[in-house]
């Protein structure tokens, strides 16, 4: 078995498919951080491509998709899931058993039963990824090295593929700035819906239900300050990436919505019952929580 | 009618009743940008005094309310709103109809309902005031000037005093950086529930929800980023506030959150009825809704 040294990169060649704010991100910390890294990318515009040459960040720029992943050693779908089913299916002649494909897709059971199964029934290796790292500006004007740092990667590995490829694409994470965290694909998507998807239904919620009417616009513009502005910051995010997140992790989504509407009947109760220690606790749970999420975080 | 001149302090003498966050950041403010005005401050606590006295706030601390109040042109009222009927009991004998008495409650129906009737049937000058500015850190030890930097700050003169002094009110708080906005104590209190309570709210529910089980805390722990942080902020102000807060404006605060429910259950038979476009539709309005509320803001 081929044993990679600590200064070695963990894969010698790296095609990213679809530079958008995370994988351009990837890309970019690839060529400050791995320089001996091959790193390739494609992508489906022109003008990406174009921007990814004027940001210098690699010279090995394809629109043929099978030319960007023949003889890579890591595949990166960093596109959308819903263009994973037509881009795995394109690629698949290029690939090698050697090869592994991963991808940077916010759900990972949907992806494990689609693009995983697809790809481990035809003997080639996937393994999920996903980063935990993002912001409501999109696109690979906004990708930087930083997003990445000291961000947690989580790893899903449903089909079984080798230890010894499982634990290059940790180092590979962890050379580009990340820490790997192995999950089980229905424990991360129970996850990122509790720590991601929510938070964004809330933020939106919150934004539509200060615009639900009854005041003069004016009014609650005057008033508008941090409070608004944090607790409502993600829903600023594109919509159609966010439709198709919740689209995705449906089951965990809709099961997180139904405690969430539970909980705030239980708090109107507390509410209309005037039960003043019973809302006191209500909202220390909610502190006590988030402290105990973030235990050790900024 | 005395003519205040643009470099006069608009009251000659200020008594802050209750330095906490707020109460500390208004006195400090003065102490800075009104260098003429007779700075007084009440705290029912001596270690409250004795930290005022570190901080150097002002040579004229109090803890007789009496004395403290007794010549005063304002009087701020700064403690929790629980604690104003008894406050203004025991100051009555000392307040002058010359003096205007006002407060930072986070409501102002309520206030305006109990102190601000009691003092008006006395022949006492009440006008509620609510600086836009908090900090999930409580404590005279977290006050600053900058807290209240470019914070809007909300008037509700619902018992008609005088045009001459609600303009002496507005120009203090201009003098010590706010921006001041006279509204309705109906409107006032609607707003903040769907700018300020309400995100408390789901910021706390956010949590909660985080924390419902089903999953291994340590992955929550792990995948906790920049999203769940914003998005639960505020929930880790002290819960006994917050709790006074939302009972104290009750009414819209029922109202708005039966509205969430509603509008959560739209959510939801969106993703059962597998309607992406409902759903993209759904996420695009909160972010409308925050840019617009948001309109020429950081």
């Amino acid at each position: 078995m081929p044993v990679t040294q600590p200064d070695e990169t963990p894969f010698r060649s790296v095609a990213v498919i679809g530079p958008g704010l995370l994988g351009g991100s990837v890309a970019l910390a690839i060529r400050d951080l791995l320089p001996s890294c091959e790193l390739r990318l494609w992508a489906r515009r022109e003008s990406s491509l174009e921007l990814a040459r004027e940001l210098q960040i690699t010279p090995k720029l394809y629109s043929d998709l099978g030319a960007a992943v023949s003889g890579a050693e890591l595949i990166i779908l960093a596109t959308p899931i819903g263009a994973f089913e037509d881009l795995t299916r394109r690629m698949l002649p290029q690939l090698s058993p050697q090869s592994l494909v991963t991808d940077l897709g916010s759900v990972k059971a949907y992806v494990h039963r689609t693009t995983g199964a697809f790809l481990a029934e035809r003997g080639r290796d996937f393994i999920g990824s996903h980063p935990m790292a993002g912001s409501e500006k999109q696109g690979l004007e906004h990708a930087s090295t930083a997003l990445l740092a000291g961000a947690t990667c989580a790893l899903c590995n449903d089909h079984q593929v080798s230890e010894e490829k499982m634990q290059r694409l940790e180092r590979f994470w962890q050379a580009i700035g990340m820490k790997s965290y192995r999950m089980e694909p229905i424990n991360h998507d129970r996850s990122v819906a509790r720590i991601s998807h929510i938070p964004h239904v809330l933020a939106a919620l919150c934004a539509r239900t200060a615009d639900m009417g009854g005041v003069p616009k004016e009014d609650l513009r005057r008033l508008a300050a941090g409070g608004f502005r944090d607790t409502t910051r993600v829903s600023s995010g594109p919509a159609h990436m966010w439709s198709d997140i919740l689209w995705e992790n449906d089951v965990a989504i809709r099961d997180t919505l139904n405690y969430c509407i539970e909980d705030l009947h239980k708090l109107i109760e507390l509410l209309e019952q005037g039960d003043r220690a019973g809302t006191e606790q209500w909202l220390a749970q909610g502190k006590a929580s988030r402290e105990c999420i973030r235990k050790g975080k900024r």
